[in-house]
């Protein structure tokens, strides 16, 4: 029924750490890059690591940044940097590959726009490329970028998984790039974090809840997904404060008869208290900030920076 | 701090009746007007009444259609002239009066868009009729009607009363329509419901929660105000949730002795309780539908069909 | 080089009407279906007449509603349902086919938004049908519509025509209808004019001048196109006006030497004349009307509702 | 009837210099800023000029910069910072004026966005400034400014002016920068030229024909435009062409005997010969560049920014 539902892999391996379980086949690496930008590498390495953390064997890089929702002179430059560097790493390691980028999600939602908000800004070369040959294009923009809007099955009636795939059979990319709109557990984290996997978007992840995944299994080609978390399903939200209120009673002075009695119920009785008590509808909301707009439009931009620096030729040497 | 906010009036009127609460002051009135459509309108009529239901004095009527978000063909006309009624009895009783109506809120967040979107839909005339003479437009909307979209003040840095306010000073209309988007305390009233008020928009109100009035005291004419819930604040659905938790630990048979301890605590404590384990982030976030686009384009549509037919000349003669 | 173009067929036809020039292998018919709507229908039916007629075998349906642009409550319903019966005549004779629905364009350039605006009213079915089987959905929308909006190749790389070939692939609907924004020859067809063809999309046809066609050869399947005139090719406005006036040379009065002298200038010596005089700029710039947004705004949504009301069973029903 | 219309003070002037005319009262001023960038300073200082030139008293400082258009890493910093320079010299010479931003045109028309899109990306300060005081918000942004978009007249039904001037009334600002998007006579200067002047937007400028007049006498305080060409009227562009028909007509070979014709003629014979062949629609409609919707996201994105650095307190310093 109701989970505690997060598409932050890290998000998912921090309810291990609170639980003080070591979870075998998972690695961690962390890697503090500037004062404000902190890089969290989950490495799923083990179809057991994949089993206990719920998502596909794979690398999980989270960027954090502290400031990334205060203004700048209109976007983050350093963080578009280190997420061109995460993206460099996760790219075929061969000269002249093409890219197809999907932007994942619902324009018309605000805090479902972000993936085709960060198609907007990308450097498209394909047909450039196609028509007058690479040679043509100044030093900036070199690769053949191709990208695709897909829309929601409610406005189209297809999977965006179908949509994309189609596209792939035609055009024939060595890669996909698929950006999308995240939820989290923690409001704390919302528009605050940027996720880059190799293992593509997965059934039941997203704003939206893809019921089939885009990824190197579905397409045929290696999937790198880059999403953002912008809303906390209600669900969670709520499941966490109440969990909060039950601890608390084990506490708070005036309640430690009441919370005796909640120690007592063991888990299972617990869980199915705190489930009685949520309605259906929850499902079918979200929680978002109230400045969700202004957090996208600039979160878009730092992301399209980020993989236009990532799939430029020059840039890629400059920094050998 | 934390509030249990809503702007309906129903729904504050109910708070008192699940306590078996009479209010001095607050008459109610019920009127099933279709098989699916439900008017009921609280007449606030004292300043005691004022005070208790925490809101002005004045008309607050509620349409409620169960089928409101069932997909109709384009959009529920049935609906729109309830609501072109609702709105001729609170307009000038006279002929030729002039309207401007407001679309308040954000046009970039989808819950709070109503307002732009109803005015993207009106017919409007005032600058036809001031070239041309009123006769010159077929029967349809002889009325002068004007609109304006303040947007928020995170775009304008001017509160959307100022803007208004400046626009009344130079076009001097008879009467304002301002047509902005609630936050309920009920998620089933979401998208669902239609508030029509001649008390204006007031302070601590709407999605965007506007610090000031837009009423006939801070406007100088009448306003009338028409508002749907699109969003629940965050703390609302989470205080309801622990709420239900806590009535349930005392019915719960395997609570009985934990409900028994709650049942002890004042209402002042359980409300410390509650309120102590909010983070103050609630604050900033809101609960919306995920397919609140779909809801507020032919919502939007819906009130702007009512606002249209309520200021034609000839439906109004129609009628009587 | 430069060349009156159009892409309704009717104004093809026409040209050489003026000049009193029969064509085999092209049949012309008429139908004043109200007193408002006109409809002609140019059929071409052999090899030579679409040789001279520069397009490919196949009808040509063009619906003009003189009154199209007036404003009416919402939108022309009588124009749509005439619309909904030529394209009832067009699409597949069988009791349930599947039908895609690719809205070609460019959503952020006006005159070019046609095919997007359209595809957001359509009633998209196929998801539900998937999921749930036909009998679930009500008497209004029981066939399986799905829909894609591709953009355009400067903001994707793609065609339009690959991307909608692909996702025909994956999804093998049974028909496609392709709705596009056209270049009309004469300015008093913009917005006015319906074209709907069994033909598809051809190369140099639309507002963006498609490089490749989305037709039945390129498909697989049929593909009807329909079109609404919303530009003049700049070069097309200049070269009409430039031959009034030397049209008018030969009659004006204080002009007859004048006139005398070009009258002597063969067919090819006046091409020669107005070209030289042309700049390469033309060939990048479109002729549109200032109310262009409105225009597009209510043609989009008659055009949406003639396809819902074609799609749906029980109008072909009521219809017999 | 029909006028061959410039928005662009520059082109008014060098209409003269064709013809050799030298205008008293009217001085022009040449910078090459760099390479790429050039600054013309056109100043009417008398009322002779004023009437010569069509347009009042004032400066018309024009940049022009033969990449504007070309793709740059975002946008071309180098523009804003000349545009920043330009408005600087024209801005209140004192500390600390505040200044309301007027994004005017219809966001609904590509090319008439550019107003509304400019004022997007804007630095608003007002409203944390009146809540917070000035020294809260860090070194970028410390000048008030406060924005409002006021739509067009077939929207609102009021005159962008109207509405302006209420908001003056209501939050007195020192000084309005009024951005809009002009016609230019020469599709040349389409998308490469930015126009700021301290004469403000006077009636029959702009795209969409302002009526009436947002200037230093309508608003009672100095008014800044800026402006960008963004379309040709689809008179001027046949005028034009025409004009070259009948001179090359002058000179061809063949044409000798006709051009000796039309040069018998005065030159109020050749305008009424022009005029008559061009039919009244032709003033409905407008001409514009096929990639409008790139040229203006970008050029809004350049303009925001020369604004926002204008009205940074550090920056003026910096320059000194």
């Amino acid at each position: 029924m109701f989970q505690v539902r997060t598409d932050l892999a890290l998000e998912a391996r921090e309810k291990f750490e609170e639980d003080n379980v070591e979870i075998k086949g998972v690695r961690l690496d962390e890697e503090q890059v500037t004062p404000e930008i902190h890089i969290s590498s989950v490495m799923i390495e083990t179809e057991n690591g994949a089993k206990v953390m719920g998502r596909p064997k794979g690398s999980y890089v989270t960027l954090e940044a502290s400031n990334m929702m205060e203004e700048d002179e209109g976007y983050h430059r350093e963080i578009s940097v280190q997420l061109s560097r995460i993206l460099k790493r996760l790219l075929p390691d061969k000269q002249d590959f093409t890219t197809l980028v999907a932007g994942l999600g619902n324009r018309a939602v605000t805090p479902d726009s972000l993936g085709p908000r960060v198609v907007d800004n990308l450097c498209i070369t394909r047909h450039i490329i196609n028509e007058f040959g690479k040679y043509v294009i100044g030093d900036n923009c070199q690769k053949s970028v191709s990208s695709i809007v897909p829309g929601v099955m409610a406005q189209t009636g297809i999977e965006s998984m179908e949509i994309v795939r189609g596209i792939v059979k035609e055009t024939k990319p060595d890669v996909i790039i698929a950006v999308d709109a995240l939820a989290a557990r923690s409001t704390r984290r919302l528009n605050r974090t940027i996720q880059v996997t190799d293992t593509g978007i997965n059934p039941g992840s997203g704003v939206g809840n893809h019921r089939h995944g885009l990824n190197g299994e579905s397409m045929g080609i290696p999937v790198i997904a880059i999403g953002v978390p912008t809303v906390v399903d209600a669900a969670t939200i709520v499941i966490d404060t109440m969990n909060n209120l039950l601890e608390a009673m084990c506490h708070a002075k005036q309640l430690r008869q009441l919370g005796h009695s909640y120690d007592e119920l063991d888990l299972v009785e617990k869980y199915d208290l705190v489930h009685e008590l949520l309605t259906p509808q929850l499902n079918t909301l979200f929680v978002t900030p109230k400045d969700v707009d202004e957090a996208v439009k600039r979160l878009s931009f730092t992301i399209s920076e980020g993989i236009n620096m990532a799939l430029q030729k020059d840039e890629k040497k400059e920094e050998e």
